[in-house]
């Protein structure tokens, strides 16, 4: 299961943190940024190409003390399809060195679409008897707000090609709680989705006790954290807010 | 505002369907996939240009007898980023013959992220000091589990660039009730959903009445769909779920 290579990766490294990777051009060394610029110009290429290059200094500096990189596909969205290039080879030079690749996408749909995004970010595509990897992260963000028609076609791609998920159940941002905190009966959507992800991932199990089937649950919420992480035995937690977002350990 | 453009080509059209163009390779005529198989192999490329021609021919057909296209996004990340130039040119030649582009990406996220989803998919990306289009749709899907962290992003975006957003209030999948339709106190989940969206539109009404927060109900509840349509009187609606899903009028 993949999240039993995340593990492993963490026990290697003795490093529970996954470094993000969300590479505003304006956090680019400005030689680096020049470069590009006098070679393609102010344009989305050398800014994709800057971030590439970027990505990879940082790749090389962290990838034996660090278990896993979370690119946020945003950050790659926003300098257009070059953008997504860089994404592409950013995922492919961190695996390449060991790395376990989480895409923050948050991607969310239902049925054949959601199929679609499953085989873009985790699995194989199709390309007339030809089975291409278009991303190959080893997992991948979701919402799960609409319900398991959403998550099922995930969980195909996640036993055949031994990747996993991700699934926003209390999120870090200092709204979350306007719909994430209501009550359904006596318990918190939050809460609700949470039980989903337990469900969800007894589809999925690894050998070390966590499912493929992970849940994002924010450390600016100490409380929610430590209820969820004990109503949640075999979810994997991926806890961003640490630090500059204001959570601590 | 974006929405006034979407009604006044609805209104010029006479025609309040929405194109979806959710190409899969095995849609698109053998003729063009053979001639695109000879030239790039079967590659992602192969395929990303298939589409793109094959999403040619269809706007050329449709773009006088319809007001819009709705370019579902992950059927373009299978392909890799091939696939996602071929989002990017499809959106361009659609804008070119005068339809209204709204992506399918249902989007989430919080804050900066959500600004740089915002600038990807609705703005413009600023490359040291040239700001440029990366995508360049007239609207987006977002999904709003995350709350008003995820929406304020891209209301800023919308009010700049005269763009709208579409929010996942009640889906039209079979499973969509698992979270949506549960009761918080009175209201269900969508419902309060819809009642964001009015609050969010607020801030960008058209000159129509409409605001440039939309909503997505799902054809295939009918009356939820009434019961939407009666509390939400600013807010646009997408439906999805006419036809092939079951929904009817």
């Amino acid at each position: 299961m993949s999240m039993d290579r995340l593990i492993e990766n963490i026990v290697k490294t003795q490093n529970p943190s996954v470094v993000g990777l969300d590479p505003k051009l304006e956090y680019v060394p400005e030689f680096i940024k020049e470069k590009k610029f006098k070679k393609y110009d102010r344009t989305l290429k050398a800014a994709a190409k800057a971030i590439l290059e970027f990505n990879k200094c940082i790749i090389d500096e962290i990838h034996d003390i660090c278990p896993a990189i979370k690119p946020q596909a945003a950050y790659y969205e926003m300098y257009g399809y070059e953008g997504v290039k860089t994404l592409y080879k950013t995922i492919q030079y961190a695996k390449e060195k060991g790395m376990f690749v989480m895409t923050d996408g948050k991607r969310n749909d239902i049925g054949a679409t959601m199929e679609a995004y499953a085989a873009a970010h985790l699995g194989l595509t199709d390309v007339g008897g030809e089975k291409i990897e278009a991303f190959g992260a080893d997992a991948l963000t979701v919402n799960g707000y609409l319900g398991s028609d959403g998550i099922n076609p995930l969980l195909e791609q996640c036993k055949l090609y031994d990747k996993g998920i991700f699934v926003l159940v209390k999120t870090s941002n200092k709204s979350s709680g306007e719909l994430q905190d209501l009550k359904i009966g006596d318990k918190t959507v939050y809460a609700t989705m949470g039980d989903m992800c337990e469900k969800w991932g007894s589809e999925v199990m690894g050998k070390y006790g966590y499912s493929g089937v992970g849940a994002v649950v924010g450390a600016t919420y100490p409380e929610q954290l430590a209820e969820m992480r004990a109503a949640l035995p075999h979810t994997f937690f991926l806890v961003p807010g640490y630090g500059a977002q204001g959570g601590g350990a």
